[in-house]
């Protein structure tokens, strides 16, 4: 598995991501064109983040429910931006039986078509507010804040594994609200909720502010976003909470008596996030040596390495290793954890050396490798290492077998905490004003990053600068600074800056 | 919410189940046909049972994985039975693009029609066995112990909600083995998962056991299976596990080099257990007033009332049901509550009478009702009552509010083998064994039940049986008593009893 080396982040970034993708085992393409496989190893990473956002979700009010794959051709219609937005690119079932044909094989039956053409969900408002209006009278009925995690497909081109595929697997949150107020507050609040869940969990920093036209959801009045930097500098739009007005409602007739008694249409708000985001977790943290998964994530927290020749003298060290992993295991159940037991692994793969043993388990991202070996068992310890700070020098030499249990623990949280920290200083150290058109199209080519620029708010401006420097305005941050300027382009007024870069 | 009456049992059961499915909330008919909405009530017992299987799946050493939703229609053909089994009853994607036409509204684009028509996975043995043919080399990379969660589609004529829909959710798992002996004890095993699944969770007894020929899985050498009775008499087959011997690993030309370094083909197994659990579990408990949940899979555990008039009393009242609330919360974290809070709601809609809400939260299935009012308060207790336990007698009456939290928690825990007993029966009390096809087409149509009678083990006779009487083999039960008889239908000898009986 280790044999062959992964290719350098400096010679083929994008041939890196792929290498780690494919022999770290997370995904891989399948027979059918576009769509991927997810492998166990990263299932269990897109497992891990299902928990903590739903637990999040949760914790805001929001409850679960599951709407059908299908979408009748005509619902897709019924919004003018959606229908535009996803038609160019959906799975369309027609028929819904295939029979033996002589001398053919199966055939599609043509006897078997079907009234009106099914579509397979691009993502599910339409299907979704087709039922909000038999369950939505009453302002009492109000607010209506559901999730469902399922797949989706959109026929994409050009695909790449976890950022872009024909089918992926996401969240689709659809709340329906009484008022304006309330529903922009609900896209604020998710907002907070990715932003929360990238940061905290993924130890991967965001932007976090709206899209401008140009790059907002079909049928939303605005989207707010989270965008991060990959380790190539580009921006990866992580997660999106789209403000949608009363454009489903009218679409979908979704009328309710409000508490003066008038008949208003209901507030809309959706939102998702998808298995790209394992792709961005990848991309943020890991090196040449393979993937880095931060401890929170981590579907292995630590994996304890036996070493030794003998028979007798692997024996004992096996049976420390195994005792290490009880303990460890049975640490008082965290938070921090979300109240799991510590992932402990005792490595049995004996007939590789042990260097080729540590190779390996770095690739696969284990947070913490505890080495144990009779030397290290003769004085009841074993030498503790990061998964992020490799080299000898930081290895824990010498820890006491029964110290290592709460120091594996706060490791853990430690290296959480300096994994997003890292992150952070990358992605400020490529963030940079640019103030003239030059200056822009020179450094987004090299050294690429966060360009903040003045722009003028055009929707013209925007995409001439997206065809002559593939650049796209990525967000207008929340927390620019107050600074009135000129566009970089037009020279006209601009009341803040904003984000450009090139993205995925 | 409560307002119209259920259907009782006696008066239509079929009705009565719809009822509860539409009253309690759980699930509802879509406008795409066949294809169900799985509400937020309902979803949310579902989530409960997912984390109980998968937690019993990952502690035999299963992990999970994603493959796609779509199979070419030649990866079907290649399994012969498979192709018989699924093809008349399959969703085909044939485009990929609609357009707009003038006048039309959005149609087919023609020119995207796709050179092989895919399928929308009725199951995914074939996909799965595909990517397997490259994970599997050598005798080393075996067993393969693989689970998905995942939405499946069979175009069912007509459905039924839970147990019977176009689209369902459920689980499948495909393991691959380096022996038979392996292969098998894989298929028993999880057969164990999923009795201990039914009856520990669900509080479903269940009968074990090998499908007879007519009513195996397509692909499958055998198929393993729970069948459970219903309150109306009726089989569910709620899981099965098929050992698929080496059908698939040959169709997919899965080779591997065995330890003594001869290639051989792998050994396969298939599992799974849908959403129709959830229709098995409303209908193995609950009553005419409505839902019964047990407390494993309750999403709600506990329903606190809080009952008072004025205002400054119900202020106190409310404050004491709020601090019992956060008392139960807090209790410490079980196995038997899979390491989650207990989980409580304070019932804060205070326009409706007692009486009113107290039908309300029994129809929606909560195991426990604590009634606190100025009186109770007055006394520092409150009132218990079980929800599977109707009548005034039976409630826990002057409860202190300082030992309720711990007696809920055992209250729970004896509501769930309660109602475990109580299932377990009325099963035995509408099990027997007939001696004769007329005695058997006589209590086959009333009673009903599970009739244990002897065959002859030929299709022939099977067929003759279902065919003239609506009943069905459900199961060669695993502990059958060793009993040598004559078939009630052709008097040829027989090994032992066989369950007959109608089935959803």
């Amino acid at each position: 598995m280790a044999e062959k080396k992964i290719t350098s982040r400096d010679e083929d970034y994008s041939q890196w991501y792929l290498d780690i993708v494919q022999r770290a085992e997370l995904a891989e393409n399948s027979d059918v064109r576009g769509c991927m496989v997810i492998r166990p190893r990263g299932y269990a990473i897109w497992e891990k983040m299902q928990r903590g956002l739903d637990r999040l979700f949760k914790d805001t009010g929001h409850v679960n429910a599951y709407f059908p794959l299908f979408i009748p051709k005509s619902f897709l219609a019924r919004e003018e931006q959606m229908a535009e937005g996803f038609a160019k690119e959906c799975a369309v079932v027609t028929h819904y039986r295939l029979k033996a044909a002589p001398g053919k094989g199966l055939v599609v039956d043509p006897e078997a078509k079907l009234d009106e053409e099914l579509i397979v969900r691009p993502t599910s408002e339409t299907i979704i507010w087709n039922s909000y209006k038999n369950w939505i009278q009453s302002y009492r009925d109000l607010p209506l804040l559901i999730n469902q995690w399922c797949n989706v497909v959109r026929w994409e081109m050009r695909t790449r594994l976890f950022l872009r595929t024909a089918e992926f697997l996401w969240q689709e949150g659809h709340t329906a609200h009484a008022t304006q107020k309330e529903a922009e507050e609900e896209a604020r609040q998710i907002l907070e909720v990715y932003r929360t869940f990238a940061e905290d969990w993924m130890a991967m920093p965001v932007l976090t502010g709206p899209k401008s036209e140009g790059q907002k959801f079909p049928g939303a009045i605005y989207t707010l976003c989270i965008e991060a930097m990959m380790q190539d500098r580009r921006a990866l739009q992580a997660g999106t909470s789209h403000f949608l007005g009363q454009n489903f409602a009218k679409a979908f007739d979704v009328q309710f008596q409000s508490s003066e008694g008038k008949l208003e249409y209901a507030w809309a708000t959706s939102w998702g996030v998808s298995t790209r985001l394992v792709g961005g977790l990848i991309m943020t943290h890991s090196d040449d040596q393979g993937l880095i998964v931060p401890p929170r994530l981590a579907p292995i927290h630590v994996v304890i390495v036996p070493i030794g020749r003998k028979d007798d003298e692997l024996k004992r060290v096996m049976d420390a290793c195994d005792r290490l992993a009880v303990a460890l295991r049975e640490q008082p159940r965290e938070e921090f954890f979300g109240y799991e037991p510590i992932s402990v692994c005792v490595d049995r793969d004996l007939d590789k050396s042990p260097g080729f043993r540590f190779n390996e388990w770095e690739l696969r991202g284990v947070p913490i490798r505890v080495e144990l070996g009779p030397k290290d068992l003769e004085k009841n310890a074993c030498v503790l290492a990061r998964r992020d700070l490799p080299g000898k020098e930081s290895k824990m030499m010498g820890v006491p077998l029964a110290e290592a249990p709460s120091r594996i623990a706060s490791m853990l949280r430690q290296m959480q905490a300096d994994l997003f920290d890292r992150a952070r200083k990358f992605s400020d150290a490529n963030s940079y004003e640019v103030n003239s058109y030059d200056e822009f199209k020179k450094r987004i080519e090299e050294p690429g990053g966060f360009l903040w620029a003045h722009w003028d708010g055009s929707r013209e401006t925007e995409d001439r600068i997206s065809a002559e420097t593939k650049a796209t305005i990525r967000c207008i941050p929340f927390n620019r600074p107050k600074e009135t300027g000129a566009c970089i382009v037009t020279g006209k007024p601009s009341e803040g800056r904003v984000v450009f870069a090139k993205a995925y």
